[in-house]
């Protein structure tokens, strides 16, 4: 398992495309910008190599026996599936942010069954390509950008259907060696911070879709691959060289975002896991989709535990901790938070295990888990603005703060209460200011998919029919009624 | 283990003294205001003996190795612990309703480890005595009520300060053979259904409130003991004679409650389980209330699959099942019963083993179960009455539907879907109405101990401290800050 | 003006066709299962007569320029839409219930209005007809009940769709002195305790759908009239000759609700106010339901500060008063109650002159209304049975309290604070039972039109375009874009 | 009246000492951070002579009879209330921000009475100053900062008990020609586009408090008088030269907010509105906050019209109008911001007449206003991102959009509604980010008072007493009970 700075250094080593505000970046790994992002990941490696995480952050190789990181590791049992939203918390309370692996892993994940039933179904060898991907990945302990959402274009049309056909990837080109792929990929989380690629299908296709059905690898550097970043809130604080206004200034909030071009991308033969499979690509999105809604169960509830953390100290800051509606008010986010963790744990211990022998979680619970990640966070950033107060969106600047000339006045009149340094009031509003005002909101709503495809989800799991003869029979209503009366 | 209709004789052997409406009454066996309460409590006999069920139903005993009945087992593992959580979904499934034995269940539970940790504390013999009687209780399969609200007087006042001395069940006198206890316990749902009384304190009591640390276990029928039976909402429709208008005939929806009185009743030392260990009383409450919490996202979520099936069925019946605003309510409806299964699940899955062996659900989450159960139920109710229209309210009577002059026009007019017979409608319109407009809301509300209660604990349990490290250390705060800036 | 008591004399001289049960009811005047329903009826009658309101009680006729009762009343401005919602508030203050005249009234205003326009657009006579029959209402003082909601039978389908074709009220004859019509009407809140019943249309009717659009008014008791009466919860305590557990022993809860049959019922010329004319169906319907749901802020908010007032009593007999949870939960109360009275208002507030003079409330503002009345009570009743305690659902009945053995133990044991009787205390949770656990819920939920009718009509009226364009503005998009970039 | 440009031009005449990032500034007015908020107060100006809006925009002076913008007007009736409302909404919706004068008119408005009633009581002159100052403002139209939220210190602790006893505004010299004050006030929302800082008392005060109970006005430019501006999410973006980032370029959107800092201030007595008068204090910022807390019953419902619009037209540009969860969501957000306008509305038509001749709003139905507006805006802003999708947090840049080397990427992928241009869909989605993750939703909290003061105010308001009686009366308590049953 490589360490935090090795992994820094392999980064480096790649000649990734980037543009950020109408400028190519030379390297993300040493830009202001992108920097508290890749200290985010960066963590997921040091904490690999920390005795006590290791439980949580490590696993045996399946394919190989050896001790890997979890991020590369397939789930052999609940257990692991259980390990995973633990680890996520723990992520979620060191980072405070978004650490951007997991999508990469549940890419893996989802490859390791889907690929396997392919070829359990059709005779065809995209198992056996991608198990070798994946020791790769594993020996090499990589980050791989799970790219699944398409820029999609107008959402009442098909793939196919589209005014532009390069809405949603593509294939262009089948050649001896390889596919020629074309299209976007949209809110790629942590793509700048990844080894490889690792592109998906976006939702159940049809025949007429078939050359949008497509799932492979690439190096995140490969000929044709551009990256543009995305704008957050608040995002050029971090290029002012200061430190407090950021709020969280190691690791930043939500890691970055971008805009993944693939123009005419050439991808070998033995890095494609689906191609054209049309029929394959419903149920390789809702196993992604189960996968990836489970972690919200967990680095959400994390980064909660920061926030009710940065809720409670600065109700002692304010003087406050003790009025019986601010602890009202903690008492809720704690509430809502293990609301959340509790739906990530059972979909997790619930889990069952898919003919390839990975474990899968359980999709109904899996789906509630995310639809109540929806709603709480926002009630608990609402929560925490109540108690934290007007400051969190008034604040002078650290800037002021330094001023020889004004500095004092910001000293004096933002002092709360009276044994806590200014400063130390004036950081965790800020870090309060860097969680609720931020891109971390629309990941809570749209990350892993949108609240409607989850309740989409869950009604399809609900099993209705079985709920409908449990009432009729409590009413004493017979299965097959005869009509007349 | 008993059959049911072994049950139901061993029922009729004890000699309870009952009142209803100003009446005393012979056998609540054979009442029909209380039967539907006896059919509930008597399917756990049954499905005991159903091999589909029996891995839910039964265990084996950590005592004698016997298969016993699971409402009378000690969890072992966490497994046990689950077991319990999807035992009670399945009957609560079955009956749509309470089915009253998992008081008792949890009041042993508890009993197991308070007991050992006195005995181990103190060299009291209580865990002695109690393992005799849950071989017993094992044994002869017995139901026991769990009693432990006490009718609590003034509640500013503790136990010892109320104007009246009795408000909480208390030793009246100490005797060599055994103690006098007198008072009231409250609410005792499914009392008349029960062999055994396990009385239990209700709060944590301080040095003055010696007398009222005090736990025991007596028959129901025993000398003093008095019941007198709360009215619920719509309880006289049972007495009516019909079967339509009471929603649920076979079991109907909540068991009955008793108010259940002592009057100077003895208590022989062999089933005297804490006497005065006053210090011994708060986690005796909070281990208890944590059980109890647990199971409310077993059986509320099995009667939560009911309604929401009525639901379906309903809309259905009127012919609004593909109405995009129906389908989105019944979803809302899933998500939030899936949302209670999970945190039950959690906390189970979470439990830990205590010293005296006996496995404890995660009190964090056993408490943030229950605190979702005092809310999710009633916007349930609210959908499903949403759903199912006015008629809840405002349908006529069996009788009316019955009767030779106005029956066909009740026939005709209540009419839905022409596919269905008015008769289903209208089972299933009092289906919903028993559902929804009963004792079953206040059970979700009150049930284990009221919302605050829950809130209490859930703030006890947060562990503030780590999270405010959590959140200073990622706003750049030393955790020793030196006031002089 | 009649008086109370000349009120029931002329409700006794009806020859009302109703059965209960089953069974023929001699009169409703002197059944103890609609006695109270009665009661809230009276009042309306009473408090006209009081000095102290007669400003809200009365009116002054727009036709006769005669004073008289406010229920008969058309408004002729602003100030008389907001008397009507402060009058409604009254009065479900003075009696905790359904008074059930206001259906009548808003029947009368809307046919004001729209037989004004139909005479105006097809020369025909409605109007002139309806002012004779609003003469002789003001001038008798009588009880209308507006009868508008359809049996409907399958949802799916139109009127003239449906495999029974009387699932809708409908003409079916017309002859040279008047209509013979057939069908029924569901949920008819007070229906006898009217005078007449004012049939009007359930939906837009389209051109196949002509028979159906009809108004008329007939006496309650005209030949082919049946009532059936729709059962309530705890509906037949009423009847158990006691006081304590009916809760609201005067007034009861909600009035009663009866399914009216028309059997071929004939209506004279000089009744009929509209008969075939179905494209005027649909402003009728969205006409009278917005002035029905603006009296939701009105009776519901009166009812909700009975409830709180309940709420803040039993919190009092318990002794929590002071706990800052049950404060906090009081207030919230409070909110949601005046949110609900701050919407009536406003929507009448906002009236505007129709052509005939009549003044219509703000549509949007009316159903924003109602639709918080789906929702707020169902949290001001959870509030309240929170902060009540389990007893609401398990307390002993009346006779329990008075029964020579039994009795003194109910005393003793169900006493809260030492200086408040039981009795009272047990007055207080029946009332809280009786206001929680009934046909109220469902009210607030379907009367006046289900949830989703407010929200089709919210999103008609939301002038979408209008928001559009400013939102554009602000974002810098030209109204017309070019599409070629 | 002045004119937009009239008023620009006597903002540039103003010497403010200002402060932003640590420098000083030249003049706010022509400094692209603050440019927006000015042109926010400026539409104030603007439309008060446009014909189609003065009805709303201005109003008779009672004092000089001379029509004035009727930001500087006293309401003298309920209409006069109402119009507050309906000119607040107007200007949300023309500016989708916060416009900065209501602060300073309420400020006004709240003095117009209490100084009266003070030289009632106490035959003191500050009324006859007061409209003095209030002639001269309405005469130059001036803008005034009503500054009251003082930055408090330690919560727990009164003014007079802090560690630094300038932690609430207070008079440190009283001299012959007037008072010399220090202190700072905190949040001061449009303070750098007022001529006048008008002073007022944070809190009701005690005798030990008499120092703080001060109220004055000073012109924003007195010597002695010092502005930090505080930071705001993604403030800089107005300094990068774009337009579309800004997502509101003209209006921002929220105006800005100082840190009014009072070094020994100088105010001369004709200035001078209250000074130590601390039994008054109380009523003054109940006052005030009441008239506050209405206006958001105005502001953020406009503001609130932009929101659902852009969320209607982005919902067209993504293709999703049509789909029935978008259309509920959007109907969702009217029916919420209805409700608030709803409550701003009746507040006002209930309005009283103080003895000043003032009109005052419903105290408890003006805070039941506000509290819902600290809830509703964070649904609407929740359902707004649902429906826009994640782009609002991850969408390129302007200047990648303008970029020649990855700008048509840009445009070819982030293109949704073929039909329209990508631009337009990026504008869309910035003005919604510029909506829900910045100072607005801080706003919709803390302005006017936090959400735990309106509670407050709401118990205080409720009558309880009332409320009880009417429930005792319902459940047949007698009034004095005798306690001897």
């Amino acid at each position: 398992m490589k360490t935090a700075e090795q992994y820094l250094e392999s980064l480096r080593k790649l000649k990734l495309k980037v543009f950020f505000f109408g400028k190519q970046i030379e390297s993300p790994v040493d830009f202001a910008l992108t920097k508290p992002s890749q200290n985010s990941v960066a963590l997921t490696y040091t904490l690999a190599h920390d005795p006590e995480y290791s439980d949580l952050m490590t696993a045996k190789s399946h394919l190989t026996g050896e001790r890997i990181n979890r991020f590369t590791h397939i789930p052999q049992n609940s257990d692991d599936l259980v390990r995973k939203v633990k680890m996520l918390r723990l992520l979620g309370q060191k980072t405070g942010a978004c650490f951007q692996r997991c999508v990469g892993m549940d890419a893996l994940i989802t490859l390791s069954s889907v690929t396997y039933e392919l070829d359990q179904k059709l005779g065809t060898q995209y198992g056996t390509r991608f198990n070798e991907f994946l020791k790769y990945v594993q020996r090499e302990d990589l980050v791989c950008n799970g790219a699944m959402t398409d820029v999609k274009g107008d959402r009442r049309l098909r793939p196919s259907q589209q005014a532009d056909r390069d809405m949603y990837v593509r294939i262009v080109e089948q050649r001896k060696d390889g596919i020629v792929v074309r299209g976007a990929k949209a809110h790629q989380t942590g793509a700048l911070n990844s080894h490889e690629v690792v592109v998906m299908p976006t939702l159940a296709m049809r025949e007429d879709d078939k050359d949008y059905a497509v799932s492979f690898s690439i190096p995140s550097d490969a000929e044709g691959v551009l990256h543009i970043i995305g704008r957050q809130a608040s995002d050029t604080r971090r290029l002012e060289g200061g430190e407090i206004d950021v709020g969280n200034a190691k690791y930043g909030v939500a890691g970055h975002e971008t805009l993944v071009i693939f123009n005419d991308v050439f991808v070998p033969w033995e890095r494609v896991f689906m191609c054209g499979e049309y029929e394959f690509s419903g149920s390789f999105v809702e196993r992604f989709a189960s996968y990836h809604r489970q972690n919200y169960g967990g680095c959400k509830t994390g980064v909660g535990d920061v926030l009710i953390g940065a809720a409670a100290t600065i109700a002692e800051y304010n003087g406050v901790q003790d009025a019986s509606h601010v602890r009202d008010k903690i008492t809720e986010m704690v509430h809502l938070n293990e609301t959340m963790y509790a739906c990530g744990l059972a979909c997790s211990y619930e889990g069952k295990r898919l003919p390839s022998g990975t474990y899968f979680v359980n999709p109904l619970l899996a789906n509630a888990t995310k639809q109540n990640v929806t709603r709480f966070p926002f009630e608990m950033a609402r929560l925490a603005m109540d108690i934290a107060g007007g400051l969190v969106a008034t604040m002078p600047s650290e800037r002021d703060l330094k001023n020889p000339e004004v500095g004092r006045y910001v000293q004096k009149y933002l002092k709360g209460n009276a044994n806590i340094p200014t400063e130390h009031r004036m950081r965790m509003m800020r870090l309060i200011e860097n969680m609720v005002l931020g891109v971390g909101m629309l990941e809570s709503l749209h990350g892993a998919g949108s609240p409607q495809a989850q309740r989409i989800t869950i009604l399809r799991h609900a099993d209705l029919e079985t709920k409908k003869k449990l009432s009729k029979t409590l009413a004493g209503i017979e299965e097959n009624p005869k009509t007349n009366e």
